[in-house]
């Protein structure tokens, strides 16, 4: 049985009761939630044998952000990508994808389950596209292998385009940038050409016993999402999620759990209406968005304005960012746009939970603002989401005489930002002295 | 005779004119919107005269970025800060600030002024302070010497914190971070001691008298703005609010433009009934926010928390945003570090600016997205607010077989990222031919 059925059948598992204690919500909470279809807890039966965490991903929990990595035919070799899944889970990446497309792609995702406690997820049409001269030879029997093959593995959650219908490819002939979604544009280009509906579509039903048998969690495709600015909530993009609303009721009658994929990219003023409107069509099933990015024009930022259209998505709603590097639109991410991929989405899915009141979301935030007002440079830096560049940035500015030990009698009082006369933070240490004396 | 004196006479000034020209916009709106308050172009005469290119500020235009730069004791020599002026304008801050308090602040004042187009904002307290042993020595001649001064100077708008009063300094105790202004806090701390009132607020009538003769205009700055996002949208900060909307009215009785500066750090949840507030208690005045931040446990990293607050706050109606940098909290601002800064908000006000529907926004996005989906690399370089940092992460990336020419057969019609067998644009344009074909 999968987290779906045992908590519609009352049952609170071990799994639950990890995920409850790690948001500090009570056991019974969460397995409402599951059962309602808004958490899931991607946890492959073979990936918990191997020691993964489970976590819960919903609109009751904290946001959480996945990390997509994995190399490509012109780029990564596994040891490299190996390091960088260290580096994003090192940072905080509460899930990580293996989107590899290049060699090796058995081994690299072996390795990635068998040494990371955090789920795992793929898009298993990569693989058989490796795998297959021409992605046009694509059978359904390829696809159900692909699938076991990938289950078996011990991975957690899979993204699959099964809502993509003959009927939505006409609407893209408007669009700029066409499909974005790799496995979007793969899956039409077969159904194109073979004249036949989407085959992840026509065996959903297959897909979904293989699904069940090793509860891998769901992760609804978005083939269609926009690319650009321009493409966002149109009929092509909507018509996707009706149909990704009918198969979210599929899949909880065949017993999966189910989350859902989001845009893109999508102008600020159309955030919310696109996640209160995911939600209503798919039946309260978690969110998952890729960004959204909030403009077009800054290739080599896009981890910033994706982390906005993220930051609102979740605090509207959406229960998983997907991140994005700064080398979105343009490469591969090295280990150092990972990390900033990572802290950049940390940040915004904490600024969610503090904006949705998620319990003890700001605790963190009121105790490293306490420790900048006494000047405890140290522990400032403890509580920051990356220590490390806290501190080097801080050095870099003060130089040598840079001395955040708080029981140091040195250690300076101000920063280099205005320096020990224009300290706002000392004066107002002052001041508020004054004032005691006086009242 | 100032340009809001001009405007509710009836005339529309040249200036008025290059604003309705850069915008895209009737000549008489903006002049209506001058007449009404809610547009200001902080346009010194003496600076207009050394080649000021007049930029308005309001809701009804485009949003506009400021860049803060200036030396401190610690930190800075003047050239150095003059190099980062220039790169603060040359990647699109529409306003620059000058907040030195080290040596030489006329020398290095006089030089932005005389050497760039944008208007030149100061904090006149910072230099009364500098050239005073203390500032508890400061009298209202010092104050009405140093504006007059710095006007003469060609300085284009003022930050002055007059309604920071006397009742309210008590609301600053429960406070976290307490008084986080430095012009805030040393006018605190002269008020508190000699127990007499704010005397930028006493003499606010001199002042205006000051910035009527030059057309300075008014920055009302918020000295208790919060620090942290405990200390957010608390009695102290809607109190001293409440103020500057008496003051923005006596302003402009008094003939001169007014904006109002806002906060700081604020929760996400909370900006758009900030900015609503503000707009309402300021009778429609211009705000300039600082960020805000919209979470406090990342320093490193503030140029994006902040960004996020920014870009919301300029959706729900903010007219320009004050940068932040990567060192935010930690030190001065390196070249790379106000590059960062300036793109970073340029992209947030674009994407607000898209999200309010302004006119045209968003063009450039849609000229890119088409470069992008035809892979005219070296065109989606052109069209970036950072060309030089997409083309050499594009670079790293491809590495020597890099070759972004549209007019070379050998271009890359993919990236690093999926490489040519999984290129969702080159699929779809593939899949356009066939739907054509098809159909």
């Amino acid at each position: 049985m999968t987290q779906y059925q045992k908590a519609l059948a009352g049952e609170i598992t071990p799994e639950m009761e990890i995920v409850a204690n790690n948001e500090h919500l009570p056991a019974e909470l969460i397995r409402e939630e599951v059962a309602a279809g808004r958490l899931v807890i991607p946890a492959n039966r073979i990936h918990l044998k191997k020691g993964l965490v489970p976590v819960g991903i919903g609109i009751s929990v904290s946001t959480k952000i996945n990390a997509n990595l994995g190399n490509s035919p012109v780029a990564g070799d596994v040891e490299k990508e190996l390091e960088k899944v260290h580096c994003a889970v090192q940072y905080g990446a509460d899930t990580i994808m293996d989107l590899s497309t290049g060699d090796e792609i058995d081994r690299l995702r072996q390795n990635m389950i068998d040494n990371v406690a955090v789920p795992v997820g793929t898009v298993p049409i990569y693989q058989i596209c490796e795998e297959l001269d021409d992605i046009l030879d694509m059978t359904p029997q390829n696809i159900l292998d692909a699938v076991e093959h990938q289950a078996q593995q011990g991975v957690d959650y899979m993204t699959i385009h099964c809502a993509l219908l003959q009927r939505h490819l006409p609407l893209v002939k408007s669009r700029i940038t066409g499909i974005v979604s790799r496995g979007g544009s793969l899956t039409a280009k077969w159904m194109a050409v073979h004249k036949e509906e989407n085959p992840f579509y026509t065996h959903f039903g297959e897909l979904c016993e293989i699904m069940a048998d090793y509860d891998v969690t769901w992760s609804l495709g978005d083939g269609l999402r926009p690319g650009c600015l321009h493409d966002a909530s149109d009929a092509a993009q909507f018509g996707e999620l009706s149909v990704m609303g009918e198969l979210t009721i599929k899949g909880r009658k065949a017993g999966t759990q189910v989350m859902i994929e989001g845009p893109g990219h999508v102008p600020m003023d159309q955030i919310e209406m696109n996640i209160k409107r995911q939600i209503d069509v798919c039946h309260g099933a978690p969110f998952y968005v890729l960004g959204p990015l909030v403009c077009d024009i800054a290739p080599g930022y896009d981890h910033i304005t994706s982390a906005i259209g993220g930051a609102m998505a979740a605090m509207y709603g959406a229960a998983m960012l997907c991140y994005v590097t700064p080398k979105e639109h343009l490469g591969l991410p090295n280990s150092e746009d990972v990390r900033n991929g990572v802290v950049t989405f940390k940040l915004a899915a904490h600024a969610a939970d503090v904006a949705r009141h998620r319990i003890g979301a700001r605790d963190r935030d009121d105790e490293l603002s306490r420790a900048r007002y006494s000047f405890d440079w140290q522990k400032q830096f403890e509580l920051s989401l990356d220590p490390q560049r806290a501190y080097s940035y801080y050095k870099e500015a003060r130089g040598e005489k840079a001395c955040p030990n708080p029981d140091d009698p040195n250690r300076e009082r101000f920063c280099s930002m205005c320096g020990p006369k224009f300290c706002a933070m000392k004066i107002t240490d002052d001041l508020k002295r004054i004032l005691e004396e006086i009242q």
